[in-house]
């Protein structure tokens, strides 16, 4: 059997008795029932995925997968291709938006060349997971061979073992010019939505580009023809390798009871690809941000997931999702770290 | 010349001109251009706010005013009134909310004595400025007597300049077993609404308990009758001392040019006594999250604030200002750790 389909058959729902029993312990600190809201859910969704009544949270890691996309031929993007190989080396000297905001919450980032179109030799901190040079162009043919696809997935896997530990936590990011377009398409697609309304403007491009954008969106699917039913065939047709990597890691994390905190557009197209594959992931996941990109409600409401940060980011890398694992990991510290009413002396509500 | 009077009469409006040279650094980032969103506004308005490009984030600290309510009597909340004082001592010993989530973001907690009506003898850790033992019902006439709202006002803004310092940055919280009622009184007031509208569960009431809690407050409003061109006046006759508080530190705050970062209704209560005062201080505010509680929008809307995170938080005490100081914090360090595209031989836009 495949890793992937082993990984798949792997996951489970969440013990849902374990929110009841979570429940009970929060309604025993001191404050008001349910006053911390969100918080409160982080923490009950933390034991259950986990399947521990006394959490442990440990060790955060943001996963930035890299893979250039063959479409940015199209001009769908604001900036130049080799941004892409230019900015991971701007993730592993530390200077990118992602590093701040790791190291702010804590986080260590993985930074996985999956897909670049540029040879890093033994470039020191990089996770060297190559599967192809770039993709193809998503307008003229498939991203990627089925094969390729499956390699993406299984590489996502093997990274979410290869880190799985008690206590650990994952965040999604990415970076690749061009890859709002094959997100957008996969979305469209999936939805059968029109591209016009999962279709934004990415880095930050002009009306004539993004009305350009929309008909490559279109072209894509109709020349790819992909079968809504396979997910693997929406990957490789409409897809980018960092996208599989992404689908993959939830799987992974998923299959080893770890939750994932899923950043904003891109991460989430991976996740619905995920969900697509094995729909009890969403009980694993996390959606941390909503970004201006105009699909991505489309794609959370298909995750059924309410994301609790409202920061009109679009940068991607895993910046949304650094923060949301911050604050998942405030639920957990306040189901671990407040007193209860009997210990502090404090009076109970009134009958 | 009173410290009151001297405080409103040194706040000024922050140096816009400030903002575009702040997104002018901001710009140069390797990112997109605004891409980062909300944090890159944290950034300017930080930059503004203290007047330098090269801004500096050293020092958090956490307010937690606490005062009793003599409208407790009237049955408005769902905890009996001791509460406030026992709260207190959690909160010195470490064991709440406030507490794990300030822990958590790396603020100091200072609690305050500012209304309790109980004797903490010499409580180690506490801040003694104790106004007044509690307020009186404001069913039944003011809660405090004019000098009494000034004395809260100025305790505020004593606290702010004894914790000014370079790099500060202050967050506002609160305790008081019924001061939702003082709350939703000072905003139906101000705003002339109904208090139907303005007028939510707080800790956790049922139907019955909130139809009187809002006949509490209209009854409050008729026998008090606050001139509502007269701020101060409002305070005494409908506020609380912690309300008092929260809005004199805001102002010496603001006089300091230090940012400081609201918490939910009680708190933004006191933002909006304060911005009645100097309008200025809303240059000088971060609304950091958007209560379950019914008026806070109001109030929101009044101090042309938008908050930043949506957690259907309802404890106060400072918890959300707490998460919300982080979030500032993050985007000062993305303004001051990021990469520029030269230094990190990033290609930029295309033209």
């Amino acid at each position: 059997m495949s890793l992937l389909k082993k990984t798949i058959d792997g996951i489970t729902p969440v013990d849902v008795s374990l929110f009841s029993k979570a429940q009970a312990h929060l309604n025993n600190l001191t404050k008001p029932l349910s006053s911390l809201g969100r918080l409160e859910e982080f923490a009950r969704r933390y034991v259950a995925i986990t399947g521990n009544l006394q959490p442990v949270l440990r060790k955060k890691t943001i996963f930035t997968f890299a893979g250039d996309h063959g479409v940015a031929d199209e001009g769908v993007s604001a900036f130049p291709k080799e941004v892409t190989a230019q900015m991971v080396l701007n993730f592993l000297r530390g200077g990118a938006g992602i590093n701040v905001l790791a190291r702010h919450s804590g986080a260590e980032v993985v930074v996985v060349d999956i897909g670049v179109a540029h040879d890093f030799g033994d470039a020191p901190g990089l996770a060297h997971r190559k599967v192809v040079r770039g993709t193809a162009n998503i307008r003229k043919g498939p991203a990627m061979t089925r094969d390729e696809a499956v390699r993406c997935l299984e590489t996502g896997i093997t990274l979410a073992k290869e880190y799985a530990t008690e206590g650990a936590i994952f965040g999604t990011g990415e970076m690749g010019i061009a890859n709002t377009t094959p997100s957008a398409a996969i979305i469209t697609a999936l939805t059968g939505s029109s591209p016009v309304d999962m279709t934004g403007r990415g880095t930050g491009i002009d009306d004539n580009a993004l009305a350009n954008k929309i008909t490559v969106i279109e072209d894509a699917i109709r020349v790819n023809r992909p079968d809504i039913k396979d997910p693997v065939d929406v990957l490789a047709k409409l897809g980018g390798a960092e996208i599989g990597g992404i689908a993959g890691l939830i799987l992974g994390a998923a299959s080893s009871r770890i939750p994932v905190v899923v950043d904003g557009f891109i991460s989430t197209a991976g996740a619905v690809i995920a969900s697509e594959l094995a729909p009890c992931v969403k009980d694993y996941i996390f959606a941390s941000h909503l970004s201006v990109e105009k699909g991505h409600t489309a794609m959370l409401n298909r995750l059924e997931a309410r994301p609790f940060l409202d920061l009109d980011l679009r940068l991607g890398e895993g910046t949304g999702a650094a923060m949301g694992i911050w604050l998942v990991e405030a639920g957990v510290k306040i189901y671990n770290e407040m007193a209860t009413f009997s210990d502090a002396g404090v009076s109970e509500k009134n009958a």
